[in-house]
């Protein structure tokens, strides 16, 4: 389904309850969305006593969450973290968050994201989400196995190592019978999520789609309108709706209007990401924040990447390539028109084979020129006569002594690279998602113009703008998701019921 | 005045019409802001026989407009056009607008405004708007004189040039007495259109800060909330409120949220504009597009960047330095991280001193290094060593035979660079404004997510997102606000008033 039919939006305005004939069985917490985030909220929600009732689209659990690779980022200091041997520490981890994730990203989410890091972690573990205790060491999207741990946000690369201890904290479900992009270890976070929900007695219907919210005449929410097999029902939230249906991904004219970079590029969503939770909340006075960042993929293995250098279509050099390689793709996507090459030599290319990540979603890369001649590479790929041969003798120049004064790739990397050179395209090999949406405070109230709650609503996961403004690290959906997710639930299920008295909201 | 107090933001939200005790006297159409786009819609909302009051917060019209150096971008075959020799037609003008407002631009807007372009311009003359038939052919930010004609978009530098035939389409107004920043062509824009204001019976309550909407119970907007003199009011819009009050340039909080990269780097507005106009119509419902884009400037004098070149932080080349300066700045703002320098040798300070505008804004550059060695430039900048000494190499060898493939700057502005080099220190000399804002129709309604109308709210000017949507060129401001400030107008004096059936609305 896709957010028009005909050109024409979806309906995305409010019902007003004053209209309404007859309500579908109600909840006291009513969850839009049974990925990770939704899951997490029904879960606290129903611990805090409410009697939740989840609205899932699809015909099963698992949202985006259980498609991912399944990263969820943690730290400062989590048993993992201590078992494979690496120190942190709340305050690194907000440090390295605040440096990361962007200018004007949320000071009150990055601050509490960090400081309960460690408890989330003890609750997804409490929820049976298994981890094995082994650090992957190795470049690559995510671990090849099984591995429990992995640097996942450029945090041992330039500029970060330089600003904060470096810390791992990726933290990945242990996982069987991986398939990248099918089951890996999103999988693995959401199936316990998914079975400690069920255990909770909350109530779950499938196949039934989030149109719109309904509101009473002082603008307070008071249920939902969906469809299921093409009939319309409404539902009444008795304390709270939670909105936890996704972001706009696939919502082809907000990508145009809010991060038009990503036109033709949305990916790593599903398409219940269709903007209908935001357009929903924003048709209430909800205010929405950070709307152009995105995240971004770029289609290879980083493990060629780091040992070649990526340069664009001007034959510039982009970045540090040991960098997490969704900032290398974040930096293609906003600042290079995603145009880009990978240089390599014979070296790079052997040692890269042999440090392949069997179960990588990409084959292994080749080269779409091979030549001794950089002026023929040049002009096979379009790049500026010259231009290349500028940046690859800089580079080797430097190189020549371990060192990266450009991009301050660490020295481990750095290495001359020697004719023939290999030039891989990736022109155009990107795709991401976006980041914002909308605004909220730490237990998921959803915030208007004014920096005011609307009464009765929440929300959480990839509808909401999280910790990233720009900036970000694998593993921040899952975990924002998750841990904002259970804030969102535990305060809707002390939520003041329909008829209260509102002066305890806000 | 600004948008927080005490970090509270300014209320925004709508007061219920069914609360209002008394109202102060109203009109059929209420425009808030007497800029060039709240002039525009007042004279023609009061041509199309409306009863019209504008409601301004300063004590007296210009908003931004009268600040501004002037330019209106027009095309299409302007009487100036053809009195300065240029050939251009509507299609022309779209072809070129479309290549360069940036992805995601409004098409519906594209269309009209280069369509109806030439009518544009005689309409304001037919306000009194002068314009002197010279053509300004040296680079710079705007004519020196009272030239009436500049290119103002990089029309005829790559990549446009080669895309659609050039046509210059600043048009500024003659103006006396220049002072850049303080009286210039904007002034001679507004004072014509201020006298039509005042000779068609406008009423105009100045010194009358706009507030917030009043709304029905049934959303449609019936008046607004404003104060003045400390006290509140509340104005009856009998059909139309037309907001008109600027952006959010000077709201830091909406800039941090939507436009990062202007956090420190506000300018070229007033503080009028502070958000409240695009918050209150976000309160109601209002949809809001394309936020993170932006305009920038570069403080320096065009005619050393043309014949220098603009390298960012780690020596690399930026742009075609002969382009729009705007274009620039928007390059280094939202790609560079406003990190630059200009390298320049003495025939290129010569040649810049001779071209030089006497009523520039901005005294003569001085270098911040000299030097015949570029390592010791390098280290002076902190430039990464070898790296600018490469791009000047690169940029050198070609420029030999007048060719730059790198960024295709026009043979007539590529010459070598002679050591001794002089290195002008432009980080951080940037400033801009968001381009982005409510999201309208043609005619300025207001819309919500579902694409349709607010009943009862317009609006036009920095307010709305207009025709650019990442790109720009000089003059889209002035001439979005008064084209589509005069469609707002116009429709505004044909809505229905309250009361009235709503069928015709939509």
């Amino acid at each position: 389904m896709s957010a028009r039919d005909g050109g024409r939006p979806r309906n995305a305005k409010p019902m007003s309850s004053g209209t309404i004939g007859s309500w579908a069985d109600g909840a006291d917490v009513i969850v839009i969305g049974f990925g990770v985030a939704g899951a997490s909220a029904a879960v606290e929600a129903a611990v805090h006593g409410a009697d939740v009732l989840m609205l899932e689209r699809t015909s099963g659990w698992g949202g985006a969450a259980a498609l991912a690779g399944g990263f969820i980022y943690m730290g400062g200091g989590t048993p993992l973290q201590k078992a494979c041997g690496f120190e942190d520490t709340p305050e690194d981890m907000h440090a390295f968050l605040t440096a990361a994730m962007g200018a004007g990203a949320d000071a009150a989410k990055l601050a509490i994201f960090a400081e309960r890091s460690v408890e989330h972690f003890d609750w997804l573990t409490s929820c049976g989400v298994p981890f094995r205790a082994a650090f992957y060491d190795r470049p690559g999207w995510e671990p090849s196995g099984d591995e429990g741990l992995m640097y996942s946000g450029g945090e041992n690369a330039y500029p970060f190592a330089e600003l904060v201890r470096p810390a791992p904290r990726g933290h990945v479900p242990q996982m069987r019978n991986k398939r990248t992009g099918e089951r890996g270890g999103g999988y693995m976070l959401m199936e316990p999520l998914a079975e400690t929900v069920a255990s909770l007695g909350v109530r779950i219907d499938y196949d039934t789609r989030f149109e719109r919210l309904v509101a009473e005449s002082d603008g307070r929410v008071s249920g939902v309108v969906v469809t299921s097999y093409g009939e319309e029902l409404v539902v009444r939230a008795r304390r709270s709706v939670v909105l936890a249906g996704g972001g706009f991904t696939f919502n082809p004219d907000m990508v145009a209007r809010h991060v038009p970079v990503l036109t033709t590029r949305a990916g790593s969503a599903t398409d219940a990401h269709d903007g209908q939770c935001i357009r929903a909340a924003q048709a209430l006075g909800a205010d929405v924040t950070h709307m152009h960042a995105c995240e971004a993929a770029v289609h290879t293995d980083p493990a060629l990447m780091i040992r070649g250098i990526v340069v664009d279509g001007r034959g510039t050099r982009v970045i540090n390539e040991d960098t997490y390689p969704g900032r290398i793709g974040q930096e293609l996507v906003s600042h290079h028109s995603s145009q880009a090459f990978i240089v390599a030599d014979e070296q790079a290319v052997d040692e890269a084979a042999a440090d392949r990540n069997p179960s990588s979603a990409f084959a292994p890369p080749q080269p779409a020129w091979v030549s001794d001649d950089v002026a023929e590479l040049e002009e096979a790929a379009g790049i500026p006569a010259g231009a290349l041969a500028a940046t690859l003798e800089l580079y080797n120049r430097h190189a020549e002594r371990g060192a990266d004064p450009v991009h301050h790739k660490a020295t481990q990397w750095v290495r001359p690279l020697r004719a023939p050179y290999g030039l891989f395209d990736l022109r155009g090999a990107t795709s991401g998602f976006p980041l914002g949406g909308l605004r909220t405070d730490i237990d998921g109230a959803v915030l208007d113009v004014n920096n005011e709650a609307i009464p009765g609503l929440r929300a959480a996961g990839r509808t909401t703008s999280g910790i990233a403004a720009g900036g970000y690290a694998s593993g921040c959906s899952l975990a924002e998701g998750s841990f904002f997710g259970r804030r969102a639930g535990r305060a809707a299920a002390h939520d003041p019921p329909l008829g209260a008295s509102r002066s305890s909201l806000g």
